[in-house]
């Protein structure tokens, strides 16, 4: 068979602000693979199925410094979790058909030595290899393992959520939810909010049209806090929390695309005897991962776990979606989706 | 006998920045009381002894907003940790010559109806009763409580302890050291910096001559971070703090004065898993107060723990050892000493 096209969204220059789609991130289709005769000795040939985008990913668009994550090279494709399928295969234990998920380049076709950082899965639910990017994979086990050992609830507790809308936030909400426990969550559009209250939220609000303020002034004060944001609404959930609240912090973007949003009421955790609590999802993989797995897919594909997802198609378009995500104008978990199978 | 003076130290203007002595706090000796005829009326008198400034008390400056502690009513004596000595009684369970320690008035004479906030204390170990306001009081408790429930110390730590050379920070240090962990620890002058050294700190130094972030960079990383001061050195222990490290959270002086001091780099504590908790002692007292006051006088007696008081003569001078307090000039715990026995 003649070469195909090998297409790859590249790291092209590193921003200052937020990313600007064309010059951030390019599309570049200049490489060709011919799929038959490339030579694998001992490695494996992957084809890229679909790609998630994350807001931590602009964590990694810097020249250096120290992160939980590397920087992304400049010239060469970035990476994210994605599902692929083998086409070809010389290395034991990997067979043309078998489906990986991993960390993955941004590029339609990929040669692996080693299954490090990857998995090979098995959908035995039937849901769409998409949902292992979403509520099924990083970001849904992110909301998993951060309420499971990071929240402490008893019954009675009021839960603030925010991005409630999206894959993490939503996980995070019906996990609440199925606890019993009163929950508040914001998000970015009509469309999020609608969706946050057909999974249960309490009070569910749009955060660009509505004070955060004063909603958890009059639906507070909080004893558990689940922060995506940072910044001012941290600020404010600290003036809305109850003694011995826990903060549960996943992600502060309010701050990603400005080098940090400062906080200026953080007396209120000596006053409050508020825990604090980061984490990244992966220092508790192992630990957690079967549990997970054990119980969340199967509640997805039977639908008593609600998901959303936005999905993109093609590798030039991973820089809008990127942005999407980092703004929050995107309509559920980003997915670029690049080919079927 | 005659009428004699009952001065006291009233609250007479709220500060904005720090507090100006002559006008924040003002001396006033236009009472009289006469201790033999007074009424008590079922009540009891007290003559006070020493008081205690500490630096949580600027939070009380204040005209009203929420708080752990109710401001301090303008036109009043303020009040604070104390220790007196009942001169008459008429209640029962109380009799002249009792010690009482507790929340006091910063007043020469005060009546009581009840022992409410207080206790009637003993020192069966021969230690001054400032010292019960100090390393055998609530700071020393602080300290101890503090570490006990939040530190989770494990062999190998290192642990970062700033204002170590006061009455919270110096226990803080000598438990540490008990436990054989490296203790890095930051004071504000020369003298401080002596004392401890002789304690057993094995990098102390003077924040206000060498750089916080320097000698981190070099000593750390930081497994635990004793928190009194907030603001850029809170900044400074979260770029060099491990990962899981435990931030304490006892206090933030640098924004006491201003409001609260900003900090912009508390992403890290997502990318760190670091867990930061802040407390008032009180809301731990009843629980570990019994095991406290079992192990820790009697090691002050020993000189097992060594600590450092300043004691200052006269209620005319509460203005100026607030202040210094706040501006951590002080050469030890902060004591005024009202009265002999």
């Amino acid at each position: 068979m003649a070469p195909v096209r090998n297409a790859r969204a590249i790291m092209n220059d590193y921003p200052s602000g937020y990313p600007e789609p064309g010059k951030t991130l390019v599309y570049d289709d200049s490489q060709t693979i011919d799929l038959d005769t490339v030579p694998l000795n001992g490695r494996f040939l992957i084809k890229t199925l679909v790609l998630s985008i994350d807001p931590y990913m602009r964590g990694r668009m810097r020249s250096g410094g120290p992160s939980y994550v590397p920087p992304f090279e400049l010239g060469k494709p970035i990476t994210s979790g994605g599902v692929g399928v083998v086409i070809r295969s010389e290395k034991e234990g990997v067979k043309a058909g078998d489906h990986v998920l991993g960390l993955m380049g941004h590029q339609e076709y990929s040669i692996r030595s080693s299954l490090e950082g990857m998995v090979i899965i098995q959908d035995k639910h039937g849901l769409p290899w998409s949902v292992y990017l979403g509520a099924a994979g990083m970001p849904g086990f992110t909301a998993f393992v951060g309420w499971k050992k990071f929240a402490h609830s008893k019954p009675g507790d009021v839960v603030f959520v925010t991005t409630g809308g999206g894959p993490v936030g939503s996980m995070v909400i019906q996990i609440a939810k199925a606890e019993g426990l009163k929950v508040i969550a914001s998000a970015g559009s009509e469309e999020k909010v609608a969706f946050m209250k057909s999974i249960g939220t309490d009070v569910a609000f749009n955060y660009k049209t509505t004070s955060t303020r004063e909603i958890l002034e009059k639906e507070g004060p909080i004893d558990i806090f689940w922060d995506n944001v940072g910044g001012e609404i941290l600020e404010a959930a600290l003036d809305a929390a109850n003694v011995n609240a826990r903060f549960i912090e996943c992600g502060m973007i309010s701050g990603y695309n400005s080098g940090g949003a400062p906080v200026r009421n953080l007396m209120l955790i000596v006053g409050k005897d508020i825990t604090m609590r980061g984490f990244i999802q992966t220092r508790h993989f192992d630990e957690h991962k079967d549990e997970f797995y054990a119980t969340i897919p199967e509640k997805l594909a039977k639908g008593e776990i609600k998901y959303t997802e936005d999905i993109t198609h093609g590798l030039d378009k991973v820089g809008d979606v990127m942005l999407s995500v980092l703004k929050g104008t995107n309509k559920g978990k980003a997915i670029v989706h690049v080919a079927d199978e």
